[in-house]
């Protein structure tokens, strides 16, 4: 019953939301997914909805380190494939060997088997996720079943939306973990190697468009240095400003 | 499969989002009422989960207008049924002339029903809104339906949880909007004559209290000024107030 125009100064997040909704009643998201969601709009309200410049370094020095890897991966939950896949097959068309995994807190074969239709439907051709052979070690639930010919082999993966616990596991076994979280203070931000603080279909796209143009040659293994602590600053100064200039644009009361 | 430890630092925050989820599954609460609820998370999370000083203040002033109010309504939709019932009977048990009204976005005579069950259950001996007989003007959706019982002659409205238009309708046609929102930017609380910017059932439960204390002798219609522009700079102030000392407190990187 929502009434969409274009001319909603927050259109584009209306219709993020609209979609995630249609994914819901779909069965590819969960509750506890659209309640995620809620959390992502509030903090991507206190950025403007809008990519800051040290995002947008973040999401460069992400492609360099995914020309850099010898495996990236990208785990794929349900929000995600409702509202990125397009992104994500943007990026594998780009960059054939990035590998595409299904990992789920909420793991049914049902849900497993949905996201994975939704992926195929967006062009990306053999994701990965419905049979795990391996596990990530001290991680309970279902999110510590991984392929091993993907994020059990992958020396970079991308988290996208938060997943403190998992981030943390993935770095203790040696993985280069890039976070896509818009909350700077979350677990996932502060423990990621790279944390891109951005929405999440702004961030991938992004990062799509840059795999478009030729980088520097990369040796394998030779990762750019990221300075996260700073990356974090940045985005909480990014959220102070905003909240300062609207506490003092706001139109004078009746 | 939330696993809820009361050691766990978020631990109310858990249980709140678990309350929730479960009164979806009942039909009480709609999918977007997940999402909003995962907006609050969000502000209160920037809050610390603890009410700050002007807020506290905010909630003292609203129970001086419930006093000076000729007919003070609780506006009730889902989300607020399911997490702050118990704190709304408290109100309706100290301060009788209370009336509270269930007014719908997504509105079923269902989901109406077992709301009104939701309220009786908790102590809330006639609750209206089963079958609205006015319309507030320039409203569109069901939002404008009142009962002439309760908001139609009420002139004190206590609207907890988002709501910019109805805060903008209701002001129109005269009434003290007491706003309760977590976003001090929302147009909700840019627009109420009251914005108490906290988490819903620590605002309703701090008026609860203070409804228990006999105030000072008030004359119906002499409402105590509030200062909303600057309870909104103050709770903006302690949003940047937390994120700044986050920012500061991070533990370093391994």
């Amino acid at each position: 019953m929502t009434r969409l125009s274009s001319k909603h100064p927050r259109y584009v997040s209306l219709v993020t939301r609209a979609r995630l909704a249609k994914a819901f009643r779909q069965g590819l998201v969960v509750p506890e997914g659209l309640i995620a969601h809620g959390r992502a709009e509030a903090f991507d309200y206190l950025l403007g909805e809008r990519t800051p410049a040290s995002a947008r370094r973040a999401e460069r020095l992400a492609v360099q380190w995914i020309r850099a890897s010898r495996l990236p991966v990208i785990s794929v939950n349900g929000n995600v494939a409702a509202l990125a896949a397009e992104q994500i097959a943007s990026m594998v068309r780009l960059e054939p060997r990035i590998a595409v995994e299904v990992n789920l807190y909420h793991r049914t074969p049902q849900r497993v088997a949905k996201i994975l239709a939704t992926l195929r439907r967006a062009g990306i051709p053999a994701p990965l996720g419905l049979r795990p052979t391996e596990r990530i070690p001290r991680l309970p639930s279902d999110r510590a079943r991984v392929d091993a010919r993907g994020i059990g082999r992958a020396d970079v993966v991308i988290v996208p939306l938060e997943d403190g616990d998992r981030t943390e596991a993935l770095r203790a076994i040696g993985k280069r973990v890039i976070s896509i979280d818009l909350n700077p203070l979350s677990r996932t931000s502060q423990k990621a190697d790279l944390p891109i603080v951005d929405e999440l279909t702004r961030a991938l796209g992004h990062m799509a468009e840059d795999l478009r143009h030729p980088g520097r040659r990369t040796t394998p293994g030779d990762f750019q240095r990221a300075d996260a602590p700073r990356l974090l600053r940045d985005a909480i100064r990014n959220i102070n400003l905003r909240l300062t200039k609207a506490a003092s644009a706001r139109s004078p009361r009746p």
